[in-house]
Parts: C-alpha cells; sequence; structure tokens
C-alpha cells in the first residue's frame, strides 16, 4: 500500500486527521520537498511530531519510484507532499506505477497554495486564468512562454497566479517581479509596467501570513519577510474584489474608482 | 475572535489538527453548508465528533452576519464550512464585516474540489482556464455564460473544471452533461457532442472516491452513483495527462493516438 498524504501549506499541525491516521499505521514514511515545501517544519520537526523516522527522498529517488516501489510492497508505506499531493505530476506517475505493480493507492488532500492565494486576497475562483509558473532564468535560457498566458489572461481580463520557483531556494516576490519586468523589455507586449496592480502572499497558511496588494513600482520597494512567497495580477476587478484587495491587502484606495 | 475552519472534502477526520484545535478551544461553533457540501458527515455526526454544539446557518444568517459577528465579539467563535473556506466570497465578506468591527479573524484552509479534481484525473494544473459552474435551469432562466467561458478555453487547447450545482440537492455528472447539451442546442458553437471526451469526479475525498472518462454518448448512460460529482472537459493532452486518463479513470485507449 501506498499513501500520498498532503502535509497542507506551512507546518506540522496543519495535516489532516486521516493523514496522521495514514503516518500512524505507516511502517514506512518518506518525504519529498522537491514539488513543494513545508515551511513551518523540518524533516526533524515531523519526525519529532509522529513519532517515526522520516526518510526524506531526492528528486531522482521519487521520479525513478524504486525506493518507494519497493517499500510498498513491503508494508504500508506513505509518502509525505507539501501542499495537495497530487498537484505534482511526478506524482500521478508515481501513482499510476505502483498500481501496475499491484500496489495499492490512496490519496489524503490537503489545501493549496491554489485555492488559499485567491482565498486569502478576497478574489473570485471562477476569475482566474491558467497558472502560470515563474522559473530562475539560466544563464543560455530565459523562457518566456509564462508571459504570454500571462498576456492571454489579463486580454480576458482575468486574474492570474503566478507561482515562484523553489530550487534551488525559493524565489522572493520581489525577485518575481523583477522577472516579469525582464520579460516585458524582451517581448515588449506592453502588458507590465510599474502602474501594474500586483498583489503578494507570504506565508500562505502560517500564523505570520500577509497579503499585500499595490502598483509594481511601490511594490518592488517593500519587502515581504521570509518564504514562501506567490504573487497575484488581477485582471477586471469587481466591486467586491476591489474592496477586499483594500480591506485585505491594503491596495490604494484608487482601484475602487476604476 | 471568528475562525474560518475548513473541513475539507467529505468526511469527519478530513478536517487539519489546527481545524481540530480552533473548534476544541471554541466557545461556539457554527457551520453553514450552503455554499459547499460534506457527503460524509452529518452536523450531528460533527456534533458527537467533536463533542459540542453546532447551530447549522442558513445562506441568509451567513450573509446577513449579524449571529456570527455577535457571537464572535462574545468569544471565541468558529464557523465550519466544507472544502476550503475562502473560496465562498460570502465568506471574505465576512471576514471584512468582522475586521471593521475590530474583531480578529483567522482562516484554517483545508482540501478543495479545485485542486483535488484535476489531480485524481492525472490532469496538469498549468493547463486548466478558468472554472465554470453549471446551474440548475430556471423556469425563465437558462444561463448559458458558462458555455462561452467553456468555448473560450476549448480554443486554447485548456481543460475545464466544471463545478456543479448544490442547490436545492447537488447536480448529477448526468445531469451537468445533459444542461451542457441543451446550452449547445441552444447556442450552436459546436463545440460538445456525443464524441466530446468528458471525465466524471465521483466522491473526492472519499472512500469510494471515483473517476470515469469517456466519450459523452457512452458516459450519458453511465450511473456515478452518489453525489458530490465534478465534470472536467479535458483541453489538448500531453501525453503522460492521456495515459493517465487512460489508466486512473478507464478513458477509451484512442486518446492516446490523437
Amino acid at each position: 500500500m501506498l499513501t500520498f498524504v498532503g502535509l497542507g501549506l506551512y507546518g506540522t499541525r496543519d495535516i489532516t486527521l486521516r493523514g496522521k491516521d495514514a503516518v500512524d499505521k505507516a511502517d514506512y514514511v518518506f518525504a519529498e520537498f522537491y514539488t513543494s515545501k513545508l515551511l513551518g517544519a523540518s524533516v526533524e520537526d515531523l519526525e519529532k511530531f509522529f513519532g517515526k523516522k522520516i526518510t526524506l527522498l531526492s528528486r531522482e529517488e521519487v521520479e525513478k519510484g524504486k525506493i518507494l516501489i519497493e517499500s510498498a510492497s513491503k508494508g504500508n508505506t506513505v509518502l509525505l507532499v507539501a501542499g495537495d499531493p497530487m498537484v505534482a505530476t511526478t506524482h500521478v506517475s508515481l501513482k499510476i506505477l505502483a498500481e501496475e505493480r499491484g500496489i495499492k493507492t490512496e490519496v489524503i488532500h490537503n489545501s493549496s497554495i491554489i485555492t488559499a492565494a485567491p482565498g486569502m486576497l478576497g478574489l473570485q475562483h471562477y476569475k482566474f486564468g491558467r497558472i502560470v509558473s515563474i522559473p530562475f532564468p539560466q544563464a543560455n535560457y530565459f523562457p518566456t512562454s509564462v508571459y504570454d498566458f500571462l498576456a492571454q489572461n489579463m486580454k480576458m481580463g482575468l486574474h492570474t497566479l503566478l507561482l515562484l520557483d523553489i530550487n534551488p531556494r525559493p524565489m522572493t516576490a520581489n525577485e518575481g517581479m523583477e522577472i516579469l519586468l525582464k520579460m516585458e523589455e524582451k517581448k515588449k507586449l506592453g502588458i507590465i509596467n510599474g502602474d501594474t496592480l500586483i498583489a503578494v502572499v507570504a506565508r500562505a497558511g502560517a500564523p505570520d501570513a500577509a497579503v499585500k496588494a499595490g502598483y509594481m513600482k511601490d511594490m518592488l520597494k517593500e519587502n515581504f519577510g521570509p518564504p514562501l512567497h506567490t504573487l497575484v495580477i488581477p485582471g477586471k476587478l469587481h466591486f467586491a474584489e476591489a474592496e477586499a484587495l483594500v480591506k485585505l491587502a491594503h491596495a490604494p484606495k484608487d482601484i475602487l474608482e476604476e
């Protein structure tokens, strides 16, 4: 048996009771923090909390699946994952692989930044376009396809959730905004400038979670504290959404008049 | 203090430890099942589980907020909500209202069908367009704007998550598909017919959760069992996604050749 257990957004107590039950019953407990990170708890914290040894797997070990499949064929095996486990494609492949080998699988869902971030800002889920993800630029590789997707969402008046790279370290909101400006410079679609309204969600699910909305030129000067950070570029705002951004995220009041 | 606690997808044990802590510390516990439903547990089950009286609120009582604000100004008050609490706009308004009255608020996130359904089908989150919601048709009102949004997603090759109405009762996948066909008949955009690939997610998060993908003409004849149901119309499939639909949701194998 292989059970994928979502740890949720931040700390040890974000696991569900069902998730905790699965860990308690497990013969082997693994974790991976490559596809998603849990900022409020280390592997040691989790070991202490569950009273069990946890083996941290590398990206390659998760992708190859050998260790997990072998373990799951011997006993109840849990893979701990931050957020909602099946958001990562690699876990979908692993689930398929396990089932092909005759191993039963189970998924214990949990919260994800995908629903938490819009909710924290008071933006309607129905009005989000496709999610984009901002990778760290590489020496010879500066992908700008995410910029085209952002442009597409903006053209349709939809909000965009922009997830920030977490490898080799979590990207800050400020770095994300600077990369967006560089993409604009390169592609010149005229969609991002200093007057673009943008929102930052910092440490979703943490006791010191924070949201802030404002114009890019002002937001670039702010410090949003420790990771994880997520960006949202709002599209056309319903009045209730604009009000929520002002009340919950201290957006400038002039957005209420637009 | 007013704490919004997400109950997650299905039963009593889907609450997080943090959510359970908040209920344990609460002086007053309320629940609402208008914006989202918990199919695996009744209010009585929850009362027994938490060992506390729970007051079920109507839509109007939640929207007016009077009862909750009064309670939260007297003591620790929890509002239990299925799924992730801030997905519903009415809870965002309530949070703003409470904070304007000087009441501290907290949100305890949980899993939502918005991330669970795509994950159960092995479809990539990055490739979903805007979410649409299929309401029950009224005597003189048959809104088809959702059909335009679906058409927009399809044109861009994006997947569409179609949430089904839960009031006055949960809509079945079959009813949802029939409404889609009626919309097609009315708007004639030529986007939906018997050969359209569609996926059904039934009872996400439940022990008997099930997924099934197939062509609309065949899917219409199937019985997906008790609610809740959710539909997904896949856009352009990556090979790994097509494979996941075949392996996890028994989609016809010919989708691998397209």
